[in-house]
């Protein structure tokens, strides 16, 4: 199975709410994840993404990241999100796309030397909803990752 | 119909993910809102509530607090979350639960007021996830009304 269809498979059998969202990983790699999921189950009255499926699929991109991460460097634990802010800059009228990448790839080597040594860490990630060529939403995520 | 149902039904209505997410509106009242989900269509693969959605019951309890105020005083307009920030400060593995009160009269005043002369205004509103007597997740929402 390749890291895509791995991802996306814990995604739909731990969150079954994944499932009901649409949510699939449309990217997976060492540098990038990418999550999508379609307008029509996730839409508000305006016809518009709901506020709440936006920072799910934002919060599982940053997740899907760490999870990557670890797997790629054969490390286990539990990945929890502790504090996040949220961005909402334009509305998004179509497919939600959440990015998240390597933006600094010192911090991410440390986060990973940390975990290894002290079987805890800390890392804050950023997932950007993309509309449109802008970033509609951006979400900041602090992460853990715990024996 | 009262206003616990009158909310439900909108919310139902116009996000059709609320009812997936099994999204009840417990208190309606101009002091207080509470929404509550079951934990079984929101749980997480640590069998706790999955954070995507502690989150979307807390930004719609905010949501459902300013539409209240706006129907109590007879107002109409948009209401959109701007900026959010979230707490998660213990898990919940049972029943999500969130509240949303009147904190301080005199801003709720004074958002209702600004948006009857400038068809805009703006309120900060603090949300609680409550488990076992403890608040276990934190949401503060800069929500925004506008014709």
């Amino acid at each position: 199975m390749d890291a895509c269809n791995h991802l996306q498979s814990v995604l739909h059998q731990e969150i079954p709410l994944t499932v009901a969202m649409g949510i699939t990983v449309t990217h997976c790699s060492r540098d990038k994840v990418e999550l999508s999921a379609p307008l029509d189950p996730n839409i508000n009255h305006k016809c518009t993404a709901f506020g709440g499926s936006l920072y799910s699929v934002a919060v599982l991109c940053g997740w899907g990241f760490v999870f990557h991460q670890m797997r790629l460097n054969k490390l286990n634990g539990h990945i929890v999100i502790q504090h996040s802010e949220v961005d909402y800059k334009h509305p998004v009228d179509g497919e939600i796309r959440a990015v998240c990448e390597v933006e600094n790839e010192l911090n991410l080597n440390r986060f990973l030397k940390t975990y290894r040594r002290k079987n805890i860490a800390r890392i804050k990630l950023n997932v950007k909803i993309l509309f449109n060529e802008q970033v509609a939403t951006l979400f900041t995520g602090h992460y853990v990752i715990h024996k």
